[in-house]
């Protein structure tokens, strides 16, 4: 709270920074791209996590745990897998320390792996290593398995919570008996990612399908739901990848179908991460702090009593207690905040920071009046509410406050979709307005990574709605039958 | 289910590992050491977990996560704790993959860390070194912070659950302002894990401080709860550790008191892992399979139909439909197997090893009557009861067996509790009865180490509620003022 947060317009990219870490968030540790992920920030993934895993349970899936490490040669399966996976990771190549002559602790080269593991950049590989022992027969499917765990992928340059060395997830590795349940299954979880994320996190999203250079290293086709920051930049919160038999070929999962032959299980995976976090922050915040939806804020409602003497702090503690139980019969999450080691601004300012939906303020003449001073986090308005009413009031207030952040995001999304027909064009609203630019693009890969180079800009997806539209590739001018979107992205 | 699980009368290691496999608990992977946790092992620790956590947060504790890397120094800090952890750890020592010429995966040698990161066995030295950064002032204490995460010691000779290379736990890491209330914490956390362990997993422990030498590294006190299994050894089911001052001397955390003078901060950490449920599986399960306790069993009751054609299937299920609705009202984890690929009498079998608490067999002749038939697993009784009058007496047995099952365990190990004042004893009943043995101890080291050397008994605890009592030592005949619990433990 020492000074003020940079504002967005000056530099988004250090406002973001700032405020992740004074927010309480999460900070950099001692370890080269690892963060810590604080009490506040982890609160929130609770939230995500809690939302998340009862949509997966209500689908028939369950939760398991596999191995942290996986064998070096797992990873030489699976041709495809290998080219978009092996490069940065993290491997262990000893089992023991020893205490050194002087005291200091070394490696023991005498404890050297005979063959090195790998800290899982994901669990495809040990997961369908196990497969092949669960599954024998078309009884045995479909195997809707998910895991909550760490992953690590050794990035070069690290951003907190978008871009980690080590980062937590979700990872769901299913098994059907048919190409169309396996579809199906991806297409699901597809749709559940885009709900949650505008239901819950109220985040708006584009659905849509990655190109093949942008695919997931096995798949044969990946669902993704694109967001849009407020620079403009576009975000990949989430996908949902059909595998096809690929990983049960690489590990030879077979299973007796329902006619009593053998055929190669359909696989999907699917996984969202901590970066959902960094698409909060950077969706919704603004120039004061973290704005947070009301389905995801630690503290839903705080209470800040305004004194200047004990005498008036008891009084208002009596009122508040009894509205802190009133909102607790509700499950709303209150907070009072009765330090006497901080002013009131001091803790106006801290809420604001941490984007606490509303806060209710209780003074002397409030007490008089019985009412109280209601202050909205994301419009930043005020009201004095009557104390009979309060309870009622917050509980439709948090419901407005949810909607309308999703409203605003969305209007914003919407009005950052410019459809482009030229090349000059592209780049120039690449450049100024930013945001998802709807253009033609020939189906190639060296267009795609032509545009790139020039651009930066990647192609986050084919919309599942795009329609079928007559048109010319925005490079090459050659032909193409439907608009894809294009952004620079985080 | 293929075949009968070795009798534990026969060889009650082969008995355990079974049963962990064939009950679908767990299986070793592909990597030495390390353990799949499978759905129906994994939703057992769910329970655990959700349980664990509602208690912690109820005292005020938050979650929050630490990188899965430390840095091979930070260990060095804590001359102590150095001593009980650096040795069988895996280190990380490259951080990249690449190509070799004949396409296969190897190691890139230019990828070499500068300086060795370590999995984490513990997390006391990376987490205070972020405390170090969060801790200014009393007014920042206490810190009360928990970590579910998974964590890595190289253990030679592993078995599922009970030790294994990788393992899930939760650790709890807290700051404080003076010894009174660290102590007072560490205690705490010791009463909340023998809450837990007795009257929901219905595990009976004995609440003691652990001697100098068993100790954790760092500690200056360890509180344990020990369980005792079938086969007479004890087992270790959590820990909760007072440090005093030595973590944050080591990490220079201090902070400025009430009256503006600098101290160390006084520290606690605590923690149980997923070998829980290898107590679980060896406290309660018999020679047919698993038997859990209600509050762990993922499913709690299964309704199985007998039926000779399709038309009695389908009266059954209408009955049985209405009974899971009934069920699930009340939070009653119910499962009605229909399948028509397995008969009855392999559902039985399935549910007998798999511990589920209850069983309805519906029949035609159930039909006519208006009965069901209900088998208890701990007891393996049988009773008609009234379609009316299932729901309540499902309820009320559920109680029953949760309370039985603890009773059971209770009184078996009140019953292994064994008082000697003889070496020749102690060694007689350690290797024919087993279980506890209560003796006098010396207070020294050194014959703490003879008598495990000599008998492999190591001191369990010094149980808290142990009365002063004039004694000799076991060993050496020199004076001792209170018994000490001695067995052979996990």
């Amino acid at each position: 709270m020492s000074k003020k947060l940079t504002k967005r317009s000056e530099d988004y990219s250090k406002w973001y920074n700032e405020l992740v870490v004074k927010a309480d968030l999460a900070e950099n540790s001692g370890v080269r791209g690892m963060m810590v992920i604080k009490p506040y920030g982890y609160a929130i993934w609770e939230k995500v996590q809690a939302e998340l895993d009862k949509k997966f349970k209500e689908t028939g899936h369950q939760n398991a745990y596999f191995p942290l490490l996986i064998p070096k040669s797992y990873f030489s399966k699976e041709a495809n897998h290998v080219e978009g996976f092996a490069k940065e990771c993290a491997v262990v190549t000893h089992y023991r320390l020893k205490n050194d002559e002087d005291g200091s602790i070394i490696v023991d080269e005498n404890a050297k792996l005979e063959e090195e593991l790998i800290i899982r950049p994901t669990s495809e590989t040990i997961i369908w290593d196990s497969y092949r022992k669960w599954i024998q027969s078309y009884r045995d499917l479909p195997l809707l398995i998910n895991q909550w765990a760490n992953v690590m992928r050794w990035e070069m340059r690290t951003r907190l919570f978008l871009r980690t060395a080590e980062f937590l997830w979700q990872e769901g590795h299913t098994a059907h008996a048919t190409k169309a349940e396996a579809l199906a299954e991806a297409q699901q979880m597809h749709n559940i990612y885009a709900d949650f994320l505008e239901n819950f996190m109220a985040i708006p999203v584009i659905k849509g399908e990655k190109t093949e250079n942008e695919r997931f290293g096995g798949a044969l086709n990946t669902y993704t739901v694109e967001a849009l920051m407020q620079d403009g930049k576009a975000l990949q919160a989430g996908t949902s990848h059909f595998l096809g038999q690929n990983f049960a070929k690489a590990f030879d999962v077979k299973f007796t179908t329902n006619e009593g032959k053998q055929d190669y299980v359909w696989a999907t995976s699917w996984g969202v991460t901590t970066r959902l976090i960094g698409a909060l922050v950077m969706t919704h915040s603004d120039d004061f702090g973290l704005v947070l939806p009301p389905n995801l804020a630690p503290i839903q409602v705080v209470i800040v009593p305004i004194y200047r003497n004990e005498e008036q702090l008891n009084a208002i503690t009596k009122v508040a207690n009894e509205m802190v139980a009133e909102f607790r019969k509700r499950n709303i999450s209150i907070k009072f905040d009765n330090r006497t080691t901080h002013k009131p601004g001091f803790k106006f300012a801290e809420y604001e920071l941490k984007g606490v939906p509303l806060r209710i303020a209780i003074g002397p003449k409030d007490l008089e009046k019985r009412t109280v001073e209601l202050a909205r986090r994301d419009t930043l308005t005020k009201e004095f509410v009557n104390q009979d009413e309060i309870v009622t009031k917050v509980e439709d207030l948090l419901e407005v406050i949810q909607k309308s952040l999703l409203d605003k995001a969305t209007k914003f999304r919407d009005e950052h979709i410019t459809k482009v027909d030229t090349f000059e064009e592209f780049k120039e609203v690449l450049e100024t307005k930013g945001g998802f630019i709807s253009a033609h693009w020939d189906g190639r890969v060296e267009t795609e990574k032509e545009i790139k180079n020039l651009t930066k800009a990647t192609i986050r997806c084919i919309p599942l709605d795009a329609p079928e539209e007559d048109g010319k590739c925005v490079l090459t001018g050659k032909k193409s039958t439907r608009r894809v979107l294009f952004a620079k992205a985080y």
